[in-house]
Formats: C-alpha cells, structure tokens, sequence
C-alpha cells in the first residue's frame, strides 16, 4: 500500500497499481491595473486531475501510462515503456517523459514545496517530449541522457523533425535519512521543426518563446513574455541542496541561449533564471531524496486518531530575466525581468494529503525601453491555497 | 464487491475503487418539422462513458476523481477531496461537486427513473462546479452549503471572478427499508465573470442563457431557449417525494430570477420549472433512499440463472417555462413553454445493470408574440433507449 | 494474471480488470520530395496510449471501457455492454465497438504483426461505431452482424441519421494449437447523415472520402486520396490465412463501391485494396487463433532470467488502388494506386512487450491524367520503429 494497492503476482514478477492526483487551487491576485491593464483575479480551478497506471509485465519490463483532464482537456503525462534488465542501476526508457533538467523540474508536483515551479521552469520550456533516455542511477549519483522529439501535443505537422537533446548529472556525496547534500548539472539543447519554417505564423509549435506567469500563480497573466521568434535554443542550469533534518535549501542558476528566425527581425539574446528557496518543518519531518530529487515526505503523526499533521514554512526569492537584448528587438516590449518573493506554510495531513498556502510578490522592470512597456514598474501580489491528494 | 472491488488495507485505513459507467442510447424524435424546421432524428450516441477511482488515504481523507469521455471529449465529473475527520454526521469536501440543489440532479444519472433528468436542471444550469462544501447529513435529515467557482470547461479567462453560492436542507420524517417520506428545498446564487463584461459576446461563459431539448431528450434540438443576455441568477426549489413498497411518487418545482445585463436590452425575468413523476415496481423492488438522494436499486431475481430482473413502470409530467416577459425582450423569440409527457419502463438486469425505454412528447407554446415564434404550437414526440452498465 | 491482475468475487461472478497499451513510434520517411512536395519526416510519436477497464456485473453481463489519449486527444475505443446469458456460443453488445469486418481490422493493434494495418482499413474507413451487435462464435467458425450509427467523434449535428450495417462469417476448418486454417468473407453497408445533406461542406462527416498513408506509416502524408464527394459505399471482402507452427500467411482481397453526392460532379466509383503477407518465427512461436482473429503470442523464452524472446520475420506486398475513374472526376487529382513493399522484423521481450521494425517502399500511380497529378510516378520509402507494452 503506498496510497493505492499495488497489486503483485505471487512470483512478482507482475505488478500494476492504479495512480492518480487531484490537486485544487484557489488564487487571489492583484495584477496592478493601473500599470498593466489586467483585472485582478478571485478563482478556483483544477490545477492537476491525473488518472493512470504503472506496473510492470515480466519481471523487468515497467510502464506508467498517465494523462491529465484538468481543464476538461487531455494532457500526456508519463508514458513509457522502461526495460530494467541490464541490472538495478541502469534503465532505458521510450515514451513520454520529463526531459533531464532541473532539480525543481524533475521533483514531481506531488512533492515540489511551493505551488508553482520557480518561473525558469515554465519559461524555458522544459517539460515532458516523446523520446528514448538512458539513466544510471546509484545512491550517490544519477547520470541521465535523451533523445527527444515533440511533446504530445504537437500538432501533426510540426512534428516532422523536432530535435532535442538532453542530459543530466547530479553527485550526492551526502544521501542518508534526514541529511542530504546534492550538486546536480543538466544542459538540453533544442531546435523548432525546420520544414515548415516558411510559414511565419508566430502560433506555430515549430518557433519558441520564454514567459512566466506574475506571482508564480497559475491564474496570473503573464507580465515578462518574449515574442515568438526563436528556432533553436540552448539551456544549461546547476543545482545545489542541502537536507539537515527539518531544515531543507535549495537553489538553482540557469541560461538559455535562444537563436532568432532568420524570418523574424531581431538578434540571439540570452535569458537567465534562479531561485533560493530554504524550508522548515515545525513537526520534526524531514524531505527524502532519491535518484537525483525529491521524494514524499513520511508524516510523523497523520491527521487521524489525534495527531496534528506535519507543518511545514517556506520562503523563495524566485528571478527570470528576460531582459536581453530587449531594447535591439522591436516586438519586446514585454521583455522584461520579474523578481519574486515567496512566503509558504504547507499543513501534510498524511502522507497523501496536503494543504497548501502562498502569499507572492513580483516586482517587474525592463522590457524595450525605445517602445512602451505597458508593464514596467508594476508590482503583481497574490494568495494562493491548494488542496492536494494523491494516490 | 460492488460492481467493481474496493480494494483496501489490512488496518482499512486505506481503500481503493475503480468505478466508471457506459450509457449507450439510441433516440428517434419526430420534431414536427413543419412548425419548427428541424429534421427528424434517429441517432446512436454513448450518452455517458466514464472512468474514475475513489478511495480513502489514511482513514478519514476520502478522495474521488471521475471523467466522462462521451463524444471523444473530456469531462470532469466527481473530483474532490473529503475530509471526514471531524464525525461521522460531518464532511468538508473540496474540488469538482455537484452544487447543493434538486433531488432530481443529486441522484446520480445511474439510478434515475428516466432516460434525462427533469428539464428544468439543464435549463437553469444546475450541475457540478468548483469550489468548497459542508455537508451534515444524519438518517432524517442532510443540510449543505457551499461556495463555488466556474465549472471545470470553463475558459480561463473566464475563470476571473465566477462566483456562486449554494445551500440545500433536506429531512426525511420517514427513512427506513421500503417506506421513505422526503422533503426537501434549495436555493442557489450566480454571478457570471464581472471583469469581462465590457465584452458583449453571446458566446462568453460569462453570460447565462437558459433553455431545453425538445421531448426531454439528449438528441433533439432546443426549441425553447432565451437570449444569452443575463449575468446573475438566483434559484430556489422545493421537493418531496414518498416511497412505499414498489410505489414511488416524487416531484419539485423550482423558480429562477433572472437579471438581464445592462449591456443588453431586455428585462429580468422569472422562469420557473416543474415535474411530477410516478413509478411501480411490477417485481417488487423499491427505491432505496440515502443522505437526501435515491440510490441503487437492488434487484430481487437478477438475470441469471433463471431470474426475470426488474420491471418498472413510469410517468412523469415535466414543465418548464420561459415565457415570462417574452414579449418585452425583443430577442426572445423561442422563449416559450415546453410541457412534456413522458412514459417509461426500465428492466433492470442486475443491480448494475438496465435497459430503459421512454416514450416522451412535448408541446411548445409561447415565445415573443410581436415577433414571429417558428415554434409555437409545435409538438414533439419522441422515442429514446439506452443500454446502461455501471461498476 | 494477464499483464494486469483480473480481479474476481469468490463466486465468480463479479470480475474486474484495469488494460492499457503504450505504443510509442520513431518513423524516419523520404517522401521523394520532387515529385510529391512533401518533405522528409523524422519524427516520434505515441501512436497509442490507452487505459480503461473491462469486467463482469453479475454472471452474464460484461462490460469493456477503453479510451486512447494518444496527441492530447481522447478517442473512445471498446466501449459497450455485452450480454451472455444466451448460452456460451452467443453474445449480444451495445456501445462502441469494431464493425464486423476485416480480419486485419478484428485483430488488436497489440497483435497485429506489422506497425499499420493493410492499407484499405484506414482507406475505407473500417473502424469502430456506435451500434448493436449479434456474435455467434465456436471454434470452427463465427457469424455476427451488426447495425451501427456514427463513430463516437461525430458532431452531434452530422450523427442524426448516419446508418451502416455490416455482417462477417468466418470457418477455421483447423483450429489448433500451432495449426490454423481460416477462412471469411463480411459486407459493410453505409449511408451518411441524408438530413444535412443540403450544405456543400467538404469537411462534413456526412461525406466520404478514401485516401491512404505513404509507405503505410503514421507520420507519412497521404498521396492517394479520393476527394470527399461520397455519400453511400458498399464494402466486401474476402480472408484467409495459413498457420503452420512458426509460419503464418494471411492476405484478403476487398472492394469497395462508392455513391457519389447528387450535391457534387463526378461518377460512382469502385476502389479496391488486396494485402498478402507471411512470417516467420526465429524462436519457434506460433500466432495463437480464436473467434475469427489472431491472438496474442505466448513467448517460450521471455528476456528475462537469460532468455531471448521471441524474433519474428515479415514480409508484406499491400495494394490500395483509388485510381478507378479517375479521369471523370475532375477533383480526382490524386486519385491513385499506391503497391507497398514492406519488410519486418519483431522483438517479443515476453507477452506483453515487443519492439518492432519496418522499412516500407510505396510506388504510387495514376490519377485524373487530364489534371496534373502531382504524385504519379512517387516512390515513398521509409523505416519505423516500435516499442509496445500492453496490460
């Protein structure tokens, strides 16, 4: 039992267990509209509604097979077919999966300590791609790298020869229950479908664009925004984190080079993203880590014949940059840089259940100084709550 | 065992279900083609085809996600988090739920009597939305009440400040196996998106419109509808209903205020809907009745070795009017009266499965007599079946 | 156990079962870009990413609800309600189900031996409908027939009065472990939506067209294609196949004849597609055989514990051939006849996992030769590739 059976043949060489996480989320925010022109936001959604399967077929063949329907839409989550019998430090998968990047990327949203991702995540693009990965993993280091095409969503068309290229190194040298010190690296680098680039449609799949939403919030507008110009893009971060008990911090830097169309007007700019988050658990509990992120955290004394949960406060300062270059691209007039500060308080009812609370504050500047920023100087705040279990 | 296993924990404090339901129905409708123009229908869809899980993590955090996948699009159903940790009589649940109104909308669609709910629920919009619920419910009486946001297909930017209440006491002076005496009243507040209504767009989730299929069935067309103009509404309605032995007789009536936008030329309006409906169970089952809301029938000789299943008969007078200030809003032309009649029988085969046949007809009167009503006086009459299996 | 647990009552009589299947897919195609304009693919996809359920409520009546989220997109597969208790040999189904034609069609994606069905099943639009079924099936021999509304993606305004009958009688003169002889022949009658009949729209599913995949793969374009002018078709066919321990050969021949709309210009026309292919087993497998399709592979030496798996040979000549009348349609442009060559070779890792291999050539010819046909004289060659898991 690990929140849903997992049910075993009895020579276990069978398994499947049922999966699934519902995540609900009120946000309150003031979007400035007195700068940026974008009503103010009371609103409750769906964030995640994930229904799926994993188990395994003869002894050393798993899959997990998982899909999104928040939204009232369908979104692929992990899907893949994950051969493990060249022994218990070395897969390979083909499917759906996240690709190498990002301690804050690759902690499963089930885990991550805020509601949203630090804003580098959604900005730069990293996200699950159809594709064929390589991992090695160990208690002290994990080593992963991909071969990536689309994502699910692509359109037909777009996807003829998407390229992405993906890899990953982390080093524990600390990895023991209640102190874990972690360095991590990963580099992806990506290029649009070439064979339609042709066709300047700025919807397109084939060219990308960077933006994050004000506030980390899921309901914000999204106040920093390049245009959709660039074909190839180029990413590195590293990563540090370090475990002592309750006390837990992380950060990350990141860069992304993009390259610009040579059918759009504009120059190759660089963008940048980082973060520090550090938390603390008033209860006692500590955040396990495994295979390179972070993992479920074990509740002390669950919500259930008297005990109080686990309580849990946060703090981040969360930046994306995507001031560069700003002024030399006439279409950038949202190009600017967002710093946001975070304030948490997590309550885990168990070890499936959670509340979620965030009070955010991003201050936005830059963007192309010779055009008119609408959103320049203006200051988003927001509430967020969540409830969240999964399963 | 029911339908489907309830998987569970040693300790029962964790438990797991998959649940789903497949409703496929054929409809032929005669839609009186002379007065209203609409063809004739004779049709196949799956009506409902659903998936889910529900179960319970770490005793007192229940859970339930559920999504229709008919006409190969996705629907939230059923998707909350419940938190019963504070006694048995009480719940606190969060998510995707159906709003606290009408007996006929809170018994689940597999164990209605007939093929459609009454059609004033469609009309006046009464179905799940996001939010947050208290529920008190005892053997005699259930009370509930909660705020709610949009419905999860809701368009973001939509979303913004969606905003309604809901509330619902029901008490039960007669609950036991057999004999059951019900009544029941409800009330329900709504206010569209208020940011966006600077936008006039018939089309936007902001604006309420409220109409009804013809013959009370899925496949006809609506032949009496107003004007999307209005942006807030408040609801109320009584019901009771009194089974004894195989006999049962249930009915409400419900009225909507309606307030037209000052974006649009109209004037508020009260609609209002009722039905009154009877059955008999030939084999002798009876409805069983739970927490204010019918529920599974259980059958006495399934098909199955040897068994006949159940029979029931059924009759049902199903109003709803809209005709109120029809002739004061230009743009009502269908805003008319739809009295229908309705006969059915459903053999249920088992308790998870039935086959259900109506024979429905409709008469349509009223509508904006300075303008030219093209449905006025048209009499629709239709024949509809379906196959349902739930588990 | 069969992939995934089958959960079951102690009497038996309830049964319950989670399925899915993950087909992830690389294809790598020229499609001899000179003549065809079409530009080269290199492209991976999940060509199918099913979950649902199947199970038994109450002895006689089982149930299947399967759904494919492959794209971001839902797809309702097996979705229906079958009843049983007529006796073994004979079932009754309601819902979403295959039409009874095709023995390349009945037979699972999870088994068929090359990565996409002979050409004229997607070409004639041989797929699931909504509808009602009879299947009588022994051992030597099945019989069912069926009539069936729209698919389950039709708009609900085109669904109105969409009809199609279609019948299949099989005899397997051998039917035993690793010996098979099969014969069978089925019809499928179809008649588009007649009411809207009046709306000249091309993308209306109440319209058929026939076109088929270069080098019969996925992400190929289309080369052949009838325009979609068609508002009847009468389809035959006629199976067989040879199963000799590890050797297998199996071919059909169908045909099919097309009304065309009194709406637009052009002649009644007769399409026809034939396939024959043969394989082999390396590792001394057999294709198992029941109910009128081949079944799933048992795999003497799973890779697993040092086995190999099962390594299977293939070889397929398929023809799809539009071409007839093609001079008196003027819009029948690519109206051409499209020979396959394809080669293959399969990796069973055990029962429920397999890679797959194929490198196709099409040569395609004819067309309206009044107009300029684009593609006459094409030659699309190409490789995919698969990795399947099912449960």
């Amino acid at each position: 039992w690990n929140g849903a059976p997992e049910l075993s043949s009895k020579d276990g060489n069978f398994k499947m267990k049922v999966r699934g996480r519902l995540q609900t989320d009120y946000n309150a925010i003031n979007q400035d509209r007195a700068i940026t022109g974008s009503p103010s936001v009371s609103a409750m959604e769906l964030r995640r509604a994930r229904l799926g399967v994993q188990g395994t077929v003869w002894g050393d063949v798993d899959y997990i097979l998982e899909a999104d329907f928040a939204n009232d839409a369908v979104s692929m989550k992990d899907a893949y077919f994950k051969y493990t019998g060249w022994g218990k430090h070395f897969a390979i998968q083909v499917g759906n999966f996240k690709t190498f990047n990002s301690l804050e990327h690759l902690t499963s949203s089930n885990y991550i300590e805020f509601l949203e991702r630090a804003s580098f995540v959604e900005a730069f693009g990293i996200d699950r791609q159809i594709g064929i990965g390589l991992l090695l993993t160990d208690k002290h280091y994990t080593l992963s790298a991909g071969l990536f095409g689309p994502t699910t969503g692509t359109e037909e068309t777009f996807m003829r020869d998407v390229k992405t290229g993906s890899a990953r190194l982390t080093f524990a040298p600390i990895n023991e229950e209640g102190r874990v010190l972690h360095f991590g690296g990963s580099w992806r680098y990506r290029e649009g479908a070439t064979e339609n680039r042709t066709n300047i449609n700025p919807n397109n799949d084939q060219f990308f664009r960077y933006r994050a939403r004000g506030a980390d919030l899921h309901l914000a507008n999204r106040f920093v925004s390049t245009p959709q110009i660039f074909d190839q893009d180029n990413f590195w971060g590293i990563e540090a984190a370090y475990v002592h008990g309750p006390w837990s911090i992380q950060g990350e830097y990141t860069q992304l080079h993009a390259d610009v169309s040579p059918l759009f007007n504009g120059v190759d700019s660089t963008y940048r993203g980082w973060y520090i988050e550090g938390s603390w658990f008033l209860t006692g509990e500590t955040r396990p880590y495994k295979d390179g992120a972070f993992q479920r955290v074990k509740v002390l004394n669950p919500v259930f014949e008297g005990g109080h949960g686990a309580w849990q406060l946060l703090a981040r300062y969360d930046v994306i940059d995507l001031n560069d270059n700003a002024s030399l691209i006439a279409t950038c007039t949202m190009c600017g840089n967002q710093n946001t500060w975070q304030l948490g308080v997590n309550w885990h009812l168990n070890n499936h259940a959670r509340l979620m609370f965030n009070y955010n504050q991003s201050d936005i500047t830059g963007g192309n100084v010779g055009a008119t920023n609408v959103n320049d100087g203006a200051t988003i705040k927001g509430f967020g709550a969540r409830a969240q279990v999964d399963w």
